[in-house]
């Protein structure tokens, strides 16, 4: 706040920061008490999607041909292959390992029941129960206290870093490590938790770091591979792994390509999509070609798609009348879309309050508490399903499954997952053959046993893994959502279904009621649309079920949206990140450019002593900085007076691109072409210059003539107190943006000329050196100020990109938006139809919740 | 070329023309001479995707809440079901009337092959099937004279629109008439084309046209629906109508939406793609419905999903060691590839040669000469099937087929559709066979039915239809090319399966290799990936395939690319059509906007005489212009003496939005707010203004000041031919564009002011009157001028376009390009550091062969 108030003088922020402007405080305030509204933090920075044509980026492009392009190519290509294998590896290692855990788990504790059952020590095998999963769970737990960041589905974080948000952390090697490893051991451990938000997460770590071959985390690895170094670059591989994490997920590549469309902004680029499907390919086969050969022992087949799969729905062979659904259905699953909304709504919202409890009461205290309390969920959970399986399970006739005839091969899989725990020989419990076994196992039995399930045992697993998969899902231990919400939503589907086939005697299919059942809920808690549909018919391997998921998936979200937002949109909202929607809303484009921008900027000149950047950079902290000219009365006069500001003004001269200037040159370029009439003008016009040519053109002076008239500014003079309105916020021309990184970077290297040589005599990066820290750039406060003459002088211009995307004051919201939003910017510059800038527009200054509070001050005003 | 003379003067073209400068003819000569291309034509225009915030529509703007703003999504909803149903139930009567004539057709002919074989009559029956033949494609040839724009498959067509191009004719209801009728009959008359590219380009005209409400070819349609009257719009709604027509085909939604996405450039917008789901959706399930009910009398249930699919690929029951495909299997399908790219390739050529023969030789002759080529081709295409049928086919063992267990209904299916001819009992004839059916059963037969045809057949097979599918494309009826090219794919797969496992004994799925083999083939003749991948994987409904398919596609894009284009490629440059790519090529980011631009400008002022607007739209044919004001040496006193001029300067002074107005403006509406730091600013500045606000105020001077030293020039001066240099290209500010049909609506509708009055009394124009001849707008010389006053005054300012998208004279092409492309730009002004307009850039100067050319003269010039 003090910072402002000096600010206001001369040189103020190209947003980004922590504070925040009076204005702002005021006009957010009244939300803030309105609705108790956790804002968009300013700390977030954005990814820079858009390339930066710096002088030493134009170096690289003029060495660049067709054949180095097409070699670049290939090692993208490359790139997303090895990505794409490595993340199938990952899903296998995860999968191994999880059902080697799940398995010994359970065949020891099963035996034990099984056992104790006769004998009545239970007590026994529960203690051994929890015995296991405290064990697995405190694991988990302590890894994610080593990275908190790998906490949860880690969804909100990927979707954040596909949408523009630099979020520190996310893809480093250790979250990795940390998150891996920790779902393993969260899964295994019997917490109501998937493995799929992390395993996306994983994936997407995977496609950040393999292409940097480097590491922050372990610094001995750095192969030295200067390639992909770059904001879009990284993007680009992220997108790819998590598309690879989705479709070694659900056995998905193209549901996993749309999830990577569908939360990364970017514009529908045609060469990256279909890496991306490539990337996806990838990590299904490699994940299905090992599990095949490990599992089956069929080593070069490929059976099992992905880590989870709904087995196949079919008609038994004989039955010609049998539908997997009817158009009578149909009206069930809108409906059930409807309830799945309600409920997916309440989830969320029980969730919210949840997790916004842990971070006021939670999170501030001693790091410990988080283990603890992972460690009480555990508990719970393990009591609940021991004591719901023993006392509310019924014991029903193990031969109804094998009258209905599905494949042979999956009802064997299906009766292997049968568990008969406290009943009599040739019954077996239904709530523990439910709550005893893997979840995809359960998932199975929901969707493709047939007549097993009592409703009062699918009402009481619906209630108890509703609530405590609400519970789990925020607690620190690595935890995906998804398989808890299909379990959850087969469970009501099943309901369903047993409903109507009982009570109304209708003929129907009742794994599709299971599965709709379950795309309903999920669809009423994530809210995804094309890409969860997308999903969800790949895993089902029918083709025929798109229109019934589609159906239940829209009107599932639209009966959510009524109450609150997805899942995932929660907690990025909770964690404060400005996320940019897919679109405004209509009503904002009432507003313009200029009333959103922000207009107070700390700039600097092309030329600009290493005094005045050191000085700028210490004391404020956004991270571009215009990079502009002022009009001065006697340019002239200035010329000879001071080499700094004749830099400047020769620079503007230079820059300033002219219509006459323009067909000059073309003029020029033309002669060697035969053509009589365009000779004549060019001659003609030649004629008319050449007479001027002797000491400065007439360009030039025109030129000069322009840029005359403005208050006279000295760009060293310091802002006085007694400036006018006008001379604070004087016109300044508009050149071009640098980066703190870049200036800082300059600094560093030494990247300056002393004030009598001409600025040529500046020593000159190459684009390697530009790049070389990226990601984590030094910081100013690094800077060894006794190394750097302070009066050197920095020519900027080599290193600033010299024509970024721009837009006028007068462009409407909607279409300032597409811009920023499709091609990924970090920083737009609003400038008015003279050249000068007037303001600049960053990601925070179009977070939904800034547009409404500049819209209701628009409303206020007129 | 007269025109350009003039235009050098003072105005020359915001480009989409037909006449090149000399400069490109110069260039571009070169080119022609060396490979003799066909250029882009320079008389398509672009659609504008981008909104033209004009105030008209600034006053929609602010009348819209998002209750209104809801309503108005609803309509989309609504309309998107809408479209989908009616491309289905297009798809529901194209092919039941198909099957209708193929049927009456097949089982007369049939019937009377089986009875002629013993009487010797065969030659009757060959006439009979060409009596059929023959009357079948007369009547599409006919269709199509009718509108010529009806022929071929009109997918170059429908790419070109999805691109952004304006096609005359493509989306109009007599094309689609005459497509749907049309593909009916040549699919009937038995030549080698399918249903599925005429399928898309009607679902193209249903989703642009439907939602207008009024057609133009017959004009008594027409509700005065005013809704969705721009090329924005029309183009979304096309996008979701041609995935319409993909999903109906294949019984691909996901492919269809992936279809438009991949052809259409828009970036990702995830609303649209929502949509577009959801109308290809509609479609697959109304057709499905439909046929399901017709075909099969099980009205309610889904069992056909498209109108062409595979089948159901999988093993018999008994069989545990089968697989579909293995590891090893996918070295043969990446070799398959390569030889199904090479083969596309060659298709290509011959059919490029073929089609530039016919519009050298046959377009230009009469009519009738195009119907009688397609007669021709129906009776070689008859005779030759008959003739391959009786002499060329093997008679095969008919028990073969049941031994091998296929799904029972499948079994059935395919065993109907074997033909005997010719053969003695219990056995069957290949060939006919597969020319004897309809093209679908017979994929069905190459696909499923194991072991029944001999190499040889295969062979000739192949043969036979690759040079007859590769004449008949182009010929003038509908027809599409998926079909033809699945089916001669097909055979090439089959006949490697048959050769590998007779000669080398390998255990392999017969299917498997020959959808594998149409893939290879198909991918190398239209060299689509994504959307061919996804395409087939659900045409097969078997997830499992998706590697090999993807792999198959890939390698066969890439080989084929080494050769030539994709034939849709091919036949949209045959037309001359300026497509633009997906991306440009890296070397070319060696060019800038400046370079390429075009610099000849014709340009209205903001206050222009009626006069002089219409002799710049009778002696121009550019579709843009830029408003600009010059800038001149005592504006003070212009302003007394000429009202015009004044005007003009008025203008420029109150469009300019400076820091310190902005800031002002500010500051006056946070007054309300309460900040002790802000409103100390305020006040202070406050002081400083409020003296000089009597009669002008500060900012009002300074500006004045500040654009004060031009050449002094009047408006209405006619350029003369001593200007220098300087003079002809002087410094122009843009204030924005506008259209030529702008103009002329304003021009016809009487909106201007007399000089001796303010401009506030120019009639106003509604949003609804600014659109109301959409899409076609009157002409410039329909206007009567005795209606009009030459002496008055046109306010332009309220209906340009006041911010469109600008780029700076040094941003690279990649920057350009992509902005370009991704907001379906039409034109994109090149403005300078100092806001004056130096060129415009549109779809021609982006095209591939222009900035080849500039790429040349670029490395010829350093």
């Amino acid at each position: 706040m003090a910072c402002c108030g000096n600010c206001f003088c001369c040189q103020c922020c190209c947003r980004e920061r922590e504070t925040r402007t009076p204005e702002e405080l005021t006009i957010l305030g009244e939300i803030r008490d309105e609705e108790n509204e956790i804002l968009p933090r300013k700390d977030y920075e954005s990814l820079d999607y858009d390339r930066c044509i710096s002088e030493p980026y134009v170096e690289v492009l003029e060495g660049m041909d067709n054949k180095k392009a097409k070699k670049y190519e290939a090692v993208r290509w490359i790139m997303v292959f090895a990505i794409g294998m490595t993340v199938g590896l990952v899903g296998l290692f995860v999968d191994f390992f999880v059902r080697l855990f799940t398995n010994i788990k359970f065949t020891l504790v099963g035996d034990s029941v099984e056992k104790c059952t006769d004998k009545g020590c239970l007590s026994l095998s529960l203690l051994e129960l929890l015995a296991f999963n405290l064990i697995f769970i405190f694991i988990a737990s302590v890894l994610v206290l080593i990275e908190p960041v790998a906490a949860g589905s880690g969804i909100p974080e990927i979707k954040s870093y596909l949408n523009g948000v630099k979020i520190p952390g996310i893809v480093r090697l250790r979250t990795f490590v940390c998150k891996a490893a920790g779902v393993l051991f969260s899964v295994a451990g019997g917490l109501f938790v998937g493995k799929e938000g992390p395993m996306i997460h994983s994936g997407a770590i995977v496609g950040a770091g393999l292409p940097q071959f480097q590491s922050i985390t372990f610094k001995r690895i750095n192969f030295d591979f200067p390639y992909f170094r770059s904001d879009r670059d990284k993007r680009d591989f992220v997108s790819a792994g998590a598309a690879a994490g989705v479709a070694a997920a659900f056995g998905a590549p193209i549901g996993g390509t749309l999830f990577s469309l569908e939360e990364g902004s970017s514009f529908w680029n045609q060469a990256l999509t279909w890496k991306v499907l490539f990337c996806s390919m990838s990590a299904t086969f490699t994940l299905n070609f090992f599990r095949s050969g490990i599992n089956f022992n069929k080593w070069g087949s490929f059976q099992l798609p992905g880590l989870l799969n709904f087995g196949e729905f079919k008609c038994s062979n004989g039955d010609k009348n049998c539908h997997l659904w009817t158009a009578v259905d149909l009206a069930f699953f809108v409906l059930m879309g409807v309830v799945g909304g309600v409920l997916g709504a309440l989830f969320n919202c029980i969730n919210r309050s949840l997790a916004k409890y842990r971070i006021r009461h939670i999170h501030p205290k001693a790091k410990f508490i988080r283990v603890l309390e992972s460690l009480l969920v555990t508990m719970v959970t393990t009591v609940v399903i021991f004591a719901a399986s023993m006392l509310l399970g019924e014991c029903r006739d193990l031969s109804s499954p094998t009258t209905h005839n599905t494949t042979l091969a999956s009802t064997d899989d299906i009766n292997s997952t049968i568990r008969s725990f406290f009943c009599p020989n040739k019954t077996y419990n239904d709530m523990a053959t439910l709550f005893f076994n893997p979840q995809e196992a359960a998932i199975h039995q929901l969707f493709h046993q047939d007549g097993t399930f009592s409703p009062v045992t699918l009402s009481v697993f619906f209630l108890l893994y509703f609530l405590l998969s609400c519970w789990t899902y925020g607690v620190s231990v690595p935890s995906g959502l998804f398989v808890p919400s299909l379990l959850c939503g087969a469970a009501f589907g099943r309901l369903v279904a047993n409903i109507l086939k009982v009570k109304l005697g209708m003929d129907l299919y009742s794994g599709t009621f299971a599965l709709i059942g379950a795309a309903a809920f999920l669809g009423g808690v994530v809210r995804m649309t094309i890409s969860l549909t997308v999903i969800l018919i790949e895993s089902t391997n029918e083709i025929t079920y798109g229109l019934p998921i589609m159906v239940t998936l829209m009107v599932a979200k639209w009966t959510g949206d009524i109450f609150n937002k997805g899942i995932y949109d929660i907690h990025v909202e909770l964690k404060g990140v400005p996320l940019l929607d897919w679109e405004t809303e209509v009503e904002m484009d009432k507003l313009t450019a200029s009333d959103i921008m922000e207009p107070n900027l700390t700039y600097v000149y092309p030329h600009t002593r290493v005094q005045s950047l050191v000085s700028i950079l210490r004391t404020t902290v956004y991270h571009a900085f215009p990079v502009v000219t002022e009009n001065r009365k006697n340019e002239q006069d200035f010329m000879k007076g001071n080499i700094l500001i004749s830099n400047n003004i020769r620079f503007k001269k230079s820059s300033v691109v002219s219509r006459a200037g323009e067909q000059r040159r073309r003029c020029q370029s033309m002669k060697s072409y035969p053509s009589s009439e365009l000779r004549n003008v060019c001659d003609e016009q030649s004629t008319v210059v050449e007479p001027s040519e002797e000491g400065e053109d007439l360009l030039q002076q025109m030129l000069e003539r322009r840029h005359a008239p403005y208050p006279n500014l000295y760009p060293d003079q310091s802002p006085s107190e007694e400036w006018t309105m006008e001379e604070r916020f004087r016109p300044l021309t508009f050149h071009g943006l640098i980066l703190r990184s870049q200036l800082v970077n300059l600094l560093i290297r030494g990247v300056c000329y002393a004030e009598n040589q001409s600025s040529a005599t500046q020593p000159r990066l190459s684009y390697a050196e530009t790049t070389e820290d990226y990601p984590r750039f030094p910081d100013i406060h690094d800077l060894d100020l006794a190394l750097l003459n302070p009066r050197m002088i920095v020519d900027v211009t080599p290193y600033m990109n010299p024509c970024p995307y721009t837009v006028s004051p007068n462009t409407r919201i909607s279409q300032v938006f597409n811009l920023f939003r499709t091609m990924g910017l970090r920083h737009l510059p609003v400038v008015n139809a003279i050249g000068e800038i007037v303001g600049i527009i960053t990601r925070h200054n179009l977070t939904h919740e800034f547009l409404e509070a500049k819209l209701r001050q628009h409303y206020v005003t007129i």
